[in-house]
This record gives C-alpha cells, sequence and structure tokens, in this order.
C-alpha cells in the first residue's frame, strides 16, 4: 500500500460519517520568546491523521463526497530563508489528494470543525467561519461533537500505518532510556542525564512527545526541572518519549538508582510497583474496562505495601476505602497515540466511553481512560509509588487512613522518593503486546544496563 | 550587588523615562499538540530583563514612583504536579520587589504596554486594558511607543550582569561547536551532530536559543530540515545557539568538512570568507556605523571572489553595483542579548536608529541592524557565501551582474554550496571583545577539533 493510500483510506472512512461538511486545520507554528524565531512547526494531531504532513496553515475540507487540501501555494521570498517548497500540483500527487491555494478556500454556510489548540489558529478560523471558536475548548454540540465523535471512532483504534508508527517512536524511546541508565552517575546534574536520552532522539530524526521528566524529585509527578544533583543513594525517575516525524508518540517511564545498585528499601518498593504493573498489564485484552485494569494496578499496590508494613489492615479494607490513592494519586495510564495523551484536546470525549463520566474519589479522579478495551487501542500502564508531603503530612488528605500507615515501617522507607514504571500496551485481538518489553525493567535488567 | 539588585536597578532605570504606568507581561506556556502538552515556559523577555524569572501569567506593574508584580499565588492541587510554589511573601522577599496577588490587578485608566508575542496573551490582555493588542505588533504609538523607546535604551547596552550571561551562553555555545565537529562523520546524518550539538546545551542546564541549523545545504539560509545524509566531501554548516537559564542567547556559526579536510576549491572559499569575517570585526567599535562593518564584510567578499576568478571585474566597481548579494544575500548581523535577534519584537525599532530605514537594495534589505555602535551592544558577525539557485539561475535577479560571474570558475567550486561564519562581539570602551574567541574558526583549528 502506497503511503498516501494510508492517508486515503482514513479520509474515507471519516467521509463515510460525515453528514455535511467538516474542516480540519493544521494550525500555525507557535513563536518562542518573539515571532521570528519558532518552535518547529507541527501541525494539529487530526490533521497529521488525515493528511499524514505537517503543512502550516493548511485546512483539509471534507464532505461525504468530497476531499480537498487547500495549503500556501510556494512563495519565492520564503524559498531563500526556507528552501525550494513543492508546487500544489507535486504535493497533490504526492499526498494522492486535490489540492487548491489556500486563498480559494471560502465557508458559505455551516461547517463542522474541532477546535484548534492555540488562539491563533482560533481567531483565523473565526474569521473563516464566522462563529466563535475556543481555542482547546472541549465542549463540543451539534455538528462539531459529531465530528469529533467521527474522528475519535477512527483514532481509538490503530490501523497497521500506525502501529508501524508506534512501533518506531517506542523503539527510538527505548534507546533514549538505555543511554539515560548509561549516563547516570553519581555527581551530575539531571540534564546531564536528560542531555543523553534527548539525543538518542534528535539523532534518530525524532523528537521528544512531551517535555522530558529526569529527576531525583520522581514525588513531583510532572517535574518539568532538571537542575537536581545525582547522588548515590538517590533513584532516579524518567519520565521520556520520543515522536515520530509522522507525529506518533512513546511514553515510557523508568526509575533506576543514581548508584547503580538498589538499596534494600528501594528494591522492596520497586518490586511492589513492578509487581503491580505486571498484574495490571496481565489485565489489558479486549473486553477488559480499563476503570477494572487501574484497580487491579491499585489493589496491587495496597497489597504490597501491607506486605512491607506500611499500610496497617486488610488489604482489600484498604483498597475499598482508598489508600491506594496516599501513594498513587493518578490514573494507570491514557491512550496512546498522534498525542502522548491521545486525542485530549476532545476532553474527556475520548477517553471515557458515553455516558461515563470522571469520579471525585481521590483514586480515580485522575483517570484519564475508562471504555472497554478493543483490539488496535495503545495504552499506558504505569502505576507509581510516591512520598507526596501534600498528601502524607496533610491530615485533611488522609483523612481517617491517617491510622492505616505505619509511620516508621514508611520512614525507614526514606530513600524512595518516587517510583514509576511505565510501558506502552497494545491490546491485539487475543490480548496484549507490550510495545516497550525490551527496555530494561526488572532490577537485575537495570543494573546490568547501567554498567553497560 | 545581589542578584535581586540587577533588576532592582533596570526597574529604577526604566522607572525613570516613565510619564505614566505601564505593563509589562510575561505571557503563557504555548500548546504543542494540545493544552495538556506545552513547550516549557519562557517569559517574554522583556519581562525577563526587569524581573529574571519566569513566572508565568505574571505582570510587573511599573510607574515613576512604584514598582508591583502581580503573580499566580500557588495553588496546592497544582502542587501535586508541579512540585511546591514559593508563596508571594517568599517571592517578593527573593525578588526584592512588592508582589501581589494576580486577581488583585485592575486597569482603570490608560497604561503604556509592549504587545505580547502570541495571540492568547494578546487576547487576554485585551480584556485586562479594555483595548486592541495586536500580539508581536511593532506598530506602536503614543504611550506605547514611549516605553518601547524607553525599553531599548536600556536594553541596547548590555549591563555587567548581561555580559556575564551573554559570557556563559557563548561558552556553551562553544562546547557545542566543538562537541559537533567531533561527532562528524560520512555515513550517518545531520539529526546525528545536532544532537551531539543540543546534547551539550541541555546537559549544561540550557535550551537552544533557536531552531538548530545543521545542514549540508548551507545555501538553504535557514533550514530546518535534519534529515540529509553526511557524505564526505559535503560542508557541513551548523548555527546553533544556547540559551542561559536567565534566557540570554548565544548564536554562532561554523561550517567544517565532513570528512575532517576541506578540499582545496573549499578552503579557498572559506578563507575568503574568513577574511571578510575578519574585517568586519576588525571594523566593530564605539563610533562605528553598523552598516559600514556590514559593507566591510560585502566588500571583503567581493574582493575575494574577484581573486578566486568567480567575480570579473574591478572590485570596487561590483561592489557598488551589488554584486556581493548574488553570494550573500543577507546581513551581516544583528543584536544580540536576551533575543538571538535581540528586541525583533519590537520591529526595526530597536535595530534601526531613529530615522533610519531598510533599504530596498538586494545586498541590504535584509540588513537588521543600523545604529552607530556603543560599548556594551552586543553583535554578531556573520558574513557567508552561498551558491542559491533562486539566485544564481535566475535572470532576474541577476540582471546585469549576470555578465560578472565566471561561470566556470563557479563550477570548479561545485563543492561548496554554503559556508557561514558567525562569531558574538561586545562593543567595549576600547574596541571590541569577540566573545567566541574561543570556537576553533580557522582551518587549522578546525580540522585539529574535528579529530579530537
Amino acid at each position: 500500500m502506497a503511503p498516501s493510500e494510508v492517508f486515503a483510506r482514513r479520509r474515507a472512512r471519516l467521509q463515510q460519517s460525515l453528514s455535511g461538511p467538516a474542516l480540519v486545520v493544521s494550525g500555525f507554528a507557535r513563536p518562542r520568546n518573539f515571532r521570528g524565531n519558532r518552535y518547529p512547526f507541527r501541525a494539529e494531531s487530526h490533521f497529521l491523521y488525515l493528511v499524514g504532513r505537517s503543512l502550516e496553515g493548511a485546512v483539509l475540507a471534507l464532505s461525504p463526497g468530497r476531499a480537498v487540501l487547500y495549503a500556501e501555494p510556494p512563495d519565492p521570498i520564503e524559498a531563500l530563508w526556507s528552501g525550494p517548497m513543492p508546487s500544489l500540483d507535486a504535493l497533490a500527487k504526492d499526498l494522492g489528494l486535490e489540492v487548491r491555494p489556500i486563498a480559494e478556500l471560502v465557508v458559505d454556510g455551516p461547517v463542522a470543525l474541532l477546535p484548534p489548540q492555540d488562539r491563533e489558529t482560533a481567531s483565523w478560523l473565526e474569521e473563516l467561519v464566522e462563529r466563535p471558536v475556543d481555542a482547546g475548548g472541549a465542549e463540543l454540540a451539534g455538528a462539531d461533537a459529531a465530528l469529533a465523535d467521527a474522528i475519535i471512532e477512527l483514532r481509538l483504534r490503530h490501523d497497521e500505518a500506525a502501529v508501524a508508527e508506534l512501533r518506531e517512536a517506542t523503539r527510538v524511546t527505548g534507546l533514549a532510556h538505555q543511554a539515560g541508565m548509561r549516563a547516570t552517575r553519581a555527581g551530575v546534574r539531571e540534564c546531564v542525564v536528560r542531555a543523553a536520552m534527548e539525543a538518542e532522539i534528535i539523532g534518530s530524526g525524532m523528537t521528544t512527545s512531551y517535555g522530558s521528566i529526569v529527576t531525583v524529585h520522581g514525588e513531583v509527578l510532572h517535574n518539568e526541572r532538571h537542575d537536581g544533583w545525582l547522588t548515590d543513594g538517590d533513584l532516579l525517575l524518567a519520565d521520556v518519549g520520543a515522536e515520530t516525524p509522522g507525529g506518533w508518540a512513546g511514553d515510557v517511564t523508568r526509575t533506576w538508582p543514581v548508584s547503580g545498585r538498589m538499596s534494600g528499601s528501594q528494591r522492596a518498593v520497586y518490586e511492589v510497583v513492578e509487581s503491580a504493573q505486571s498484574a495490571a498489564i496481565a489485565a489489558v485484552r479486549p473486553g477488559a474496562s480499563f476503570r477494572d485494569v487501574h484497580r487491579t494496578a491499585a489493589r496491587g499496590l495496597v497489597r504490597g505495601l501491607c506486605e512491607l508494613g506500611v499500610l496497617l489492615g486488610d488489604p482489600d479494607d484498604l483498597f475499598a476505602r482508598g489508600a491506594a490513592a496516599l501513594f498513587f494519586p493518578h490514573g494507570v495510564g491514557h491512550l496512546l497515540g498522534l498525542d502522548v495523551h491521545d486525542m485530549e484536546d476532545l476532553g474527556d470525549r475520548a477517553g471515557y466511553a458515553p455516558g461515563r463520566k470522571r469520579s471525585t474519589s481521590p483514586g480515580e479522579r485522575y483517570l484519564r481512560l475508562d471504555r472497554t478495551l478493543e483490539p488496535g487501542m495503545c495504552v499506558t500502564i504505569e502505576p507509581g509509588f510516591y512520598r507526596i508531603p501534600f498528601i502524607l503530612d496533610e491530615p485533611r488528605e488522609l483523612g481517617e487512613l491517617a491510622s492505616a500507615i505505619d509511620r516508621r515501617a514508611l520512614e525507614q522507607l526514606s530513600d524512595v522518593r518516587g517510583i514509576r514504571i511505565e510501558d506502552d500496551i497494545l491490546v491485539t485481538p487475543s490480548g496484549a503486546e507490550v510495545l516497550t518489553a525490551a527496555i530494561p525493567k526488572t532490577v537485575p535488567e537495570i543494573e546490568s544496563a547501567m554498567r553497560a
């Protein structure tokens, strides 16, 4: 199948669900510190899914019977700075799609669209369609909601080309993690390990799919700092993923000891998290509810912490009372695809099956996915253990669970601040495939990779 | 001097120029593919200059007699994800500045402001000040223009703290270039060299100050691709700079041979560019006109190309007829500071002295700086030689200069597509200091660095 065929099929499938015209925009590059200094352009994911090329300021116009791409024609002055651009005819041939100059795009009548992610594109779109467009707005109605649902229906289950992209993204993500393990040593800053990891990604012609987390303070869930010093005795948590040139994301977390050897307490907690993760991965299969997968991990964590003596009481009772959230306050995973949280731009419409809603419980309020799993879905499984002062030192957060924590046992784990283990799992017809299975994960694997 | 003193002095100097209230905003992080996945936040440069901290969604309110920073108070829920944030009191102490919650910021009456770079911040600001704000708009009038002029007056000449930052930025930029030279070899893609260079920057706790150019197609001036293969015989052009955590930029270009040895033709052209650059650097001193510095480089290039036999005729006559622009169509440099093109957000108001305007001539239309140099200014000097088909194969672009090119001599330089040599120069009271002097530049220096 020619590469352009992949996108033609996706468009055709979407067109079958449309009852009227729809626009899918690519968007504009974001300015960094001034408008002439921009981040590399990356098209909106829906556009990438349907067109396969990051063309700035382009619009795919779809109706049940027609697909036209409106794009900027090459500009000879611009060529001096950016090099030759293909003609629209060449682009049409390459993409297997009718291409017309963007100036010819006229909207006369109602048209369905999805809100772009930045205010600039939203404002541009507002002028085109003559109605308000909320940048990043996930509250959709009418034809917009129907368009979103049709796209979700497509993007939820990955086709062969998408799976091939995810394999590439996870392969390079694995190279990055192995490079990070090799680069780790006491006496350098976190940014040195980050550099080694991102160099693998950049050197593979890819980019990071999200801001890398590389930190000895794993208890800060989305830590964006990289200036901490590595000390023997620390655990380093690295949540780093690669994105293919086509825009597909890997998303992996590993946690390893700066010294190359885990202490007894670190190994004990690590193995509790690893075992909870294994149980959750084993629960991933067609027909399984992702909320149950989350609960499998949470229950496994509570059981392990009881065995370590950190939690006091009956594991099932403690789990039912929400004890897992004391140490694992986020969801066990999310959809993975063109976005690291796939289709999160559409809010919970993508992650939550129709009729399902976010829970307000501390253990499940951050769960990003609540659907019945189907072949072709790709999810992350990423339980963790964190000693978060904001939870563990706050009587209000602890509530009646305060008495379930053995403070002395917890104190003995003081060299564990945060552990997370995250893999990317493809649901298959017969079960699941761990796309990131080759990345060192068990304690012996990690210790051996660090010596390499 | 305490770090906070630096910013207090800058604010005090700006306040002396104000006749009424002014707001300087920090802005918001830009979304990548969805709003939950953002580029690392970097505050607007004017804000960084006056406050020294990248605080998202903050506003510095200045009037002749008062300076107040309005900022987001810490959010306990956010702390779970991003870690503990300092209280506004702690921030006030740290910054040496009155700090109040952003919710207390009320604008009642005219206030001067500078347009932020993105539409999102501009829209936010529009609601606050109740008048239109053009994202990245450089057409300023009234109090806004006066505020811009006052800030330019400050930022044009760097204080000691700024120079210290520029030294750090250029030091790490140098590490990156040396790493790039060492990593270069035939049979890999451009991205492999880019990775080695950016790893030095990331590993030093910095970021790139602009999108790295690392390409065997140096004739594309702002080439953003990194997927070309390196072949023995190619020249690799790398235009890469580091930005300090405080936001200050380095900006350096080197061009080196993939094989580690330049061919005779490559060396010949390289030495012409190098000699033009040296002459231009030697012309940098207080009181010199930057347009004359540009012309020194352009004249040197024409003279060298005449010596190589590529240009036919009298060098002075050819220079006067604009022959330099055939091979060197951009300006010789620009201001350098918190922005890689410093204060380019204000348009030519910063780069061009009052009353001076862009030329329309092919050789000078892209000149970004036309001022009389003064101690404390920092500029780049970056002449180049490019074989650009869009110019050299276009009779319309060549005009009557077509007959001045010896096509056979040019053909003999076919293994030279693009060469640029760029350094960062600080104007000092007695002349100039090349901040990037330690980075290998002569042919022997480069060939030796590549063997390291």
